[in-house]
């Protein structure tokens, strides 16, 4: 499966002053690149919450420009994201071993360090854009390779319009990336298929586990994943059972209003019928007055509220209503980082936006961000697709109605259809000593040319 | 590796009456068997809170067996442990296909259910010992294998005293299984070591996230694993960094009595030094009047105490001192059910430790646990010996306060040398559609000889 950029994509005028795309080469833009220019370097930054697969799409982005000599010169990735760009901290990528950058195909979080940090708009903060044109000025970066979710496609936007409003020739791709898969357009997100694995199989591991101690102790299990806004991953724990008695027996999405009365009733149901109940419920999970049940169950010692955390709440809600013992766990960033269990299927694509963006920056492309389109469910086949950056900035995907049971505690079909292909395959890394073998960069800083950014 | 029964062993009279063992077999006891009555039949049962491997043991009760017809009729297990022996609720695990048995060897949790249910003394309830009698003797079982934990080697043992002091020939033999390692005269448990690659794997990965956000975000993560009484679960953690300056920072102890002021103090240092702090805290960390940080922290909207979790409490016990950003896991049942990241020396042993107790009945013993003997640390070797059930009963061994550094936050050489060899090698279970492929049993029931039990 490799990255084709559309037709009419292609006709797209190249952006960047110093680069220019031989359009003639036809369906192989990405082999047809002439230069007149000498190359440029490319940033690239990590952004928002990581994931098992975020760094596979960097040895996507990366050991495709090492393909490009003739366009792209070094590639330099922000330390801590966009603010390494502000603070004129740079990595020389190229200065890491091949087996380094290999190896980020199966290590997790972000390898170069990651940042929560959104840019202002132009007018509400132009030093910071100021800033970021006279680094990039300094070190010839004419690529900018932004490697997020929302909030990030928002951030490579604003740098896509500064360059065009400052006269300021970059070439702006973002690179997909979200354990939410909330991102619009793409059919699903690279760092989802994996967190949606695990919690499938943790759920189907778990589930045997409660159905095991039922019998004369725990018979309510509650795990909480992640998913603020959009339920996506409480969804996927769906993947583990089948109809109305196989765990989980009740799935909290953010979508669905808690009804604290069905939800009760619901677990008692699963009690009586199977002898136990196992609830996934999303961190997102609020009544039908947007309040978080997280925020609304605990305090400290000191009577402080937002000790954060649903499980419990949901846990004991069902301990005060039927008396049952509970167990409850919550995976936070377990979830995400686990890339001993990963998605093939997630690895590959995680990779092939890296490279697409790349690519797409050597066709000519600008403000757009690699797509994965579906093609079909059974047999699961998928390619690269693309859209605008104008469209994905600050869109969030949730999951629709008819992917979530009339009851509103379960999956549809059509969900399971949708969810299935996403987890399959199993990538595992090296093990050594009976740990998997991640690698960390060096982490060679570039030379600073600039003073310190004042903010 | 096999078991081997030492010589001093065979040497021990046969104590059933109506098995005897040919001793001049010589070293292959098991092999020398000689049978003067009808074979009689096994009763196998779980017991306690079960773990990734358990089930990797009735895979070799069960298998090692059906190897010795002349001994062993058939192999009943107890439907939720002792409780189905009690209630006559019993599963024909020959009508099991052969590849669900070799499945258990992949499938967490307890196939044919747990229980938590201790037999109290002889003297205090004589109707549950005359029951269990009455049950044995209907379905004409002479051997009592019982896989558990501290309380499970109480209750097996009692059971063999019930048999001596009752006149009722039963051949009572332990089963070594426990995620918190603290069987005592074994060097170590089954489901320890899958656990404690599960906790070290987690840590090792959420480190790698939290050191990727820390620079504008998360600077402090909490990994709650379980040990309400010894920390091994929480010393294995150690085994995913090496140092003071690498994650987890620090490691919480049940041994040591938790101390505010040092924990945060170190907590900051961490940070200063590092960037950010991960820490990994057992359940069962109490303060020097012996009060559990859990329940020393929340209450519910409604004032109730005890929602349980020492994450968030340890968590928010930061933020107040420090104001650092935090995220907190609590992973309870995942951990101990995670069997796809399965240590396969703890897989193995798990097998073995099945494997062996029917050779130890086969060969004569009564009232025995067989245990795992640590030959050599590297390479690891190790072999099968055994200890009497009265020597094991409600003993725990605790980690040793030399296997804990000095400030009581993180583990000696010493301790990584015993902990290093359990969690070596993967062993991972087949996979279908992206999801691990468990086997469930069928439960055929055995006919019931006798009324209902009544309490």
């Amino acid at each position: 499966m490799t990255a084709k950029t559309t037709s009419k994509a292609r006709k797209k005028t190249a952006k960047s002053a110093r680069l220019t795309v031989d359009s003639s080469a036809g369906s192989s833009a990405r082999r047809g690149v002439k230069l007149t220019a000498a190359p440029r370097n490319a940033f690239y930054a990590q952004s928002g919450g990581v994931t098992a697969v975020i760094n596979a799409s960097a040895a996507g982005v990366i050991e495709t420009a090492a393909r490009y000599p003739r366009a792209i010169g070094k590639v330099y990735a922000g330390r801590h994201g966009i603010v390494g760009a502000l603070h004129e901290d740079l990595i020389d990528v190229f200065k890491e071993s091949k087996a380094t950058i290999a190896g980020l195909r199966h290590t997790p979080s972000g390898a170069f360090g990651s940042a929560r940090f959104k840019l202002k708009g132009l007018e509400q903060n132009r030093a910071e854009y100021e800033r970021l044109i006279e680094v990039f000025e300094a070190h010839n970066i004419g690529y900018f390779f932004y490697n997020g979710g929302n909030d990030s496609m928002d951030t490579a936007h604003k740098v896509a319009q500064m360059g065009e409003s400052l006269g300021y020739p970059i070439t702006c791709i973002g690179v997909p990336k979200t354990v939410d898969n909330d991102l619009p357009y793409t059919d699903c997100c690279p760092g989802f298929g994996s967190v949606a694995k695990y919690v499938a199989v943790s759920t189907l591991e778990a589930s045997l586990d409660v159905a095991s101690m039922a019998k004369t102790s725990t018979k309510v299990f509650v795990l909480e994943v992640m998913g603020r806004h959009a339920g996506w991953i409480a969804a996927a724990a769906g993947l583990a059972g089948r109809g109305r008695d196989e765990p989980p027996h009740v799935i909290l999405f953010p979508e669905i209003a808690f009804d604290r009365q069905a939800f009760l009733e619901r677990v008692k149901q699963s009690v009586d019928r199977c002898g136990y109940c196992v609830v996934v419920v999303s961190e997102g999970t609020h009544d039908a007055q947007g309040q978080f049940l997280a925020d609304a169950g605990t305090r400290d010692a000191f009577g402080h509220t937002q000790l954060g955390g649903v499980a419990p709440v949901v846990a004991n809600m069902v301990r005060e209503a039927h008396g049952y013992k509970f167990h409850w766990a919550v995976a936070d960033y377990l979830q995400r980082a686990a890339r001993h269990v990963a998605s093939k299927v997630d690895v590959d694509q995680a990779y092939a936006m890296g490279k697409a963006a790349v690519e797409l920056a050597i066709g000519g492309h600008n403000a757009v961000m690699p797509t994965v389109v579906r093609k079909s469910d059974k047999p699961y086949r998928w390619t690269v697709g693309q859209v605008p950056l104008a469209k994905v900035a600050n869109v969030e995907k949730k999951v629709p109605r008819d992917f979530i049971t009339a009851d509103g505690f379960g999956i549809t079909e059509k969900c399971r259809r949708y969810l299935a292909p996403l987890i399959v395959g199993e990538d595992p890394p090296p093990y050594k000593n009976g740990l998997p073998v991640y690698v960390r960069v060096k982490g060679v800083p570039v030379k600073k040319k600039l003073g310190p950014f004042k903010v």
